[in-house]
């Protein structure tokens, strides 16, 4: 019974042999509850920074045979670990959240375990279902207008990253433009976003070929919030299209990732609705707070928006990667990024079936790429596990803790809140100390951040806003508890006062 | 001690809670488990086709309250599973496979229970020396030029899919040679492929602004065993260059998808290297069989390649995602793809710290977007796991069960087999009745492979060359042994029997 090639005996492996998987998995589970039991008494940011120090510890070479299960987890737990920086970790305040909970972890070890590869509907209409129905119940939980829930004849998707959907939907934009006016037309196309619109935007930009020339970065001041005002965008634009330049795309932001500002939404719109301009409104931290009806006006205004995205994986509890992109002209989107390869044809009719929307939708065309993970499942757990009112209270323990922040710093007359908090997010630094270093290199404030994050106790990022040097501490951990966000503040008070005192 | 927001205590939720987390993720690992136990006895294919069902069972809203995980899985089972494809049934020969395993899920499992994000260097320092060790093993075994690894002035990285790979590659000879003709250029650049080529290939292009006219399909013979020859694409980029256009890219394929075709890259080489052309190999597919060294000579001859990339989700047990791309020249790559964000900037200095690969390597310069999921984590699972040995057994074994069912067709002489087999896709069909019947619209065929899909027991998928309907069936789940590719071939010889009969 048994073919042989070699001396090995082909039917050696079995790797989805379900003892061995749930023995291999049982082991990972109790890896990982006693990681997060202990987390907090790692140094939150990576112990070990020496350039170089794992790949001296690993061989050249993959193995030649397999090893168990345990002598690989013991090499994670001694190499890996030390060379981490613990985002899970109560105490990490930096960049943004990137949430991890027990219910996305499940959702998405079922989602990996039936591995199923959801790229056109018929390939698992189940699973493209599922997508259609949790990126509805998210359209209406954060209050997005009618028009970018399926029947409402818009639609979601759930993506990757910020990136994919604002590649996809430059991508839209772009062919819809050239459609009228050549494809050479492209070297006049000119996209718009602010001193505070994440780097991604211009990344993508440049992945679908607009001229770098062409990407204006529209300044912002401390007078609007750093928010873009449509005074300011519709000048750029009148002066482009004077130029004989075409306005394609304009970004608008809800929460920034340098200091949390919010771009008007409604009055962006009727600048980009008067000048045929594509607009996307990029939520990606900041959504997640919309499922609060005191924060929810914000997405109301995406009534003249194109296009629409939020990552529940940053502070949604999903664990990474997940990302809500609704658009309101699905036609529009998947005209740019649609295809029909010969393998996919005649299976079952043409590909898709049915094409009643969702359940005819063929969710590669929505994407960059054709294959695709069973990303609804772990969204789906997370809203099922925890209900609506579950996550506002998440939202908001997380909102009061850095109002709490907000206010400790604010009572600390050597500190001063540089930004208006809206959400989660603080933006401060020490005052300097005389005028003349209101703009300075960062000084006391480079070495307080320093300081903090090299003790091991709490890791934030700096930012830099008008020449101000200042520190971000970002609430939205899943093992946040006031407790870290009061020890946050007495560290950064504690070693202020010795660098203050050095001086 | 509490925070209390309106009726809520805010610190009810306790998305980590160790226990809640093993609880809930035990439950998932059984569920998995018995789903495995099970699998050969779902219909292989959807069984529920029919469109928004799914939709109509769910409520239009998420709940309001939290559920507990036991009614969560009790849906999925009822609601979920009769709707979805089994892509791991051992029955599943359709498109390619999209392999599971205990190590691959494992290692999954790791890195979302960890849910860091290694986007630069410095925020996970060895996430990213992990991916830089892994894709290293990876280039050793499939044979790979050390152009291709770090320490021979290349480099790796884990992507999800081709498309992305396809995508940044093509970015990078664009904005290479746009350095030298200036942005406008952009509607003379022209792009090369077979007509067997990925169809992401096209849309890769689509995406970084090559004009859809610049697209060159060449077409391919059976004389050629279906591959791209030196020669044909030489007379194309001759031809386009005497009309002043810039040949920039050729992407040739080990293992087609269509056929599983293999293009000469050697000689493919010296045309793109002649014309100033990328040479990217796409061996999404067969790349897993290069670990073997009878495919080793495939990947040898990438020595005059630019990128090559290969999908371990495939053939090679990782859970989807997980695509290694390799480039010659990594500056290439990053020079299209590298942003600096204030917010990156003034943590332990620049980006990145020390520059020595791959511990200096940001890997948000490497592909599209800038955050990411630790990858590398579950490659090293199963190279570590199942060792190389173990996956090279695993590779023949299903070469060894796709020789037996081309030997099967051959010795029926209703049957042909239409392509030359290379890898573990056969590609077959009945013989059209009559030769007038040669180029047919798929005829007997097309009823068969519908009447073998519906029965629930093997799923296969057609493809047409050449005018010509075939039925291909891919051999590579990880629980697919001797006896399925036996059942399904008895299915489609009694199957075709009756059709046969009926005529």
């Amino acid at each position: 019974k048994h073919i042989r090639m070699g001396n090995l005996p082909v039917d050696t492996l079995r790797p989805l042999d379900p003892d061995t998987f749930a023995a291999d998995s049982s082991a990972v589970v109790d890896f990982l509850a006693g990681y997060y039991r202990d987390v907090d008494k790692y140094p939150v940011r990576a112990a070990d920074l020496e350039p170089g120090r794992l790949r001296k510890l690993l061989p050249d070479a993959a193995p030649e045979w397999g090893e168990p299960m345990e002598r690989i987890l013991d090499d994670v737990r001694r190499d890996v670990l030390p060379g981490l920086t613990h985002w899970q970790s109560p105490t990490f305040f930096a960049y943004f959240p990137m949430n991890a909970s027990a219910a996305g972890f499940a959702g998405e070890m079922l989602s990996v375990g039936l591995n199923v590869v959801p790229f056109v509907w018929v390939a698992s209409p189940a699973a493209t279902e599922l997508e259609g129905v949790v990126v509805d119940w998210m359209a209406r939980l954060v209050g997005l207008p009618d028009r970018f829930v399926f029947s409402g004849g818009g639609g979601g998707v759930l993506q990757g990253s910020t990136c994919e959907a604002v590649v996809c939907t430059l991508a839209a934009a772009r062919d819809r433009a050239l459609r009228g006016i050549g494809h050479e037309g492209i070297v006049r196309l000119v996209v718009y976003a602010s001193d505070q619109t994440h780097a991604t935007f211009q990344k993508g930009a440049r992945l679908v070929g607009i001229p770098p020339a062409n990407f204006r970065v529209i300044r912002t001041t401390a007078a609007s919030g750093y928010a873009l005002t449509g005074n300011a965008v519709r000048a750029a634009v009148e002066d482009d299209e004077a130029r004989g330049l075409v306005p394609l795309y304009l970004c608008a932001t809800m929460g920034s990732t340098g200091l949390g500002a919010v771009d008007p939404v409604r009055e962006l719109g009727e600048v980009a609705r008067r000048h045929g301009m594509w607009l996307h409104v990029d939520a990606a931290y900041a959504g997640s707070a919309a499922i609060c009806p005191e924060y929810q006006g914000y997405l109301d205004d995406a009534e003249l928006a194109d296009s629409v995205s939020m990552n529940p994986h940053k502070w949604f509890l999903t664990n990474m990667d997940c990302c809500c992109l609704w658009v309101a002209s699905p036609a529009t989107l998947t005209a740019a990024l649609s295809t029909y390869p010969e393998y996919l044809k005649n299976v079952d009719g043409p590909a898709g079936g049915a094409k009643a929307p969702p359940a005819g939708v063929d969710y590669k065309d929505w994407q960059i790429s054709l294959s695709r993970r069973f990303r609804a499942m772990k969204l789906w757990f997370v809203l099922r596990r925890y209900g609506a009112s579950g996550m506002r209270a998440y939202i908001r323990r997380h909102v009061a803790m850095a109002e709490w922040f907000e206010r400790a710093v604010s009572a600390d007359e050597r500190f001063e809140v540089v930004a208006p908090r809206r959400f989660s997010l603080v933006c401060f630094r020490l005052r300097p100390p005389s005028t003349d270093q209101a703009s300075d290199d960062g000084g006391v404030n480079r070495e307080l951040v320093a300081a903090v994050n090299a003790s091991g106790r709490a890791f934030m990022t700096p930012f830099v806003v008008d020449g101000k040097f200042v520190i971000r501490l970002a609430v939205g951990g899943a093992m946040t508890e006031m407790r870290h966000v009061r020890d946050a503040w007495e560290l950064l008070q504690r070693t202020a006062e010795q660098l203050l005192g050095q001086r």
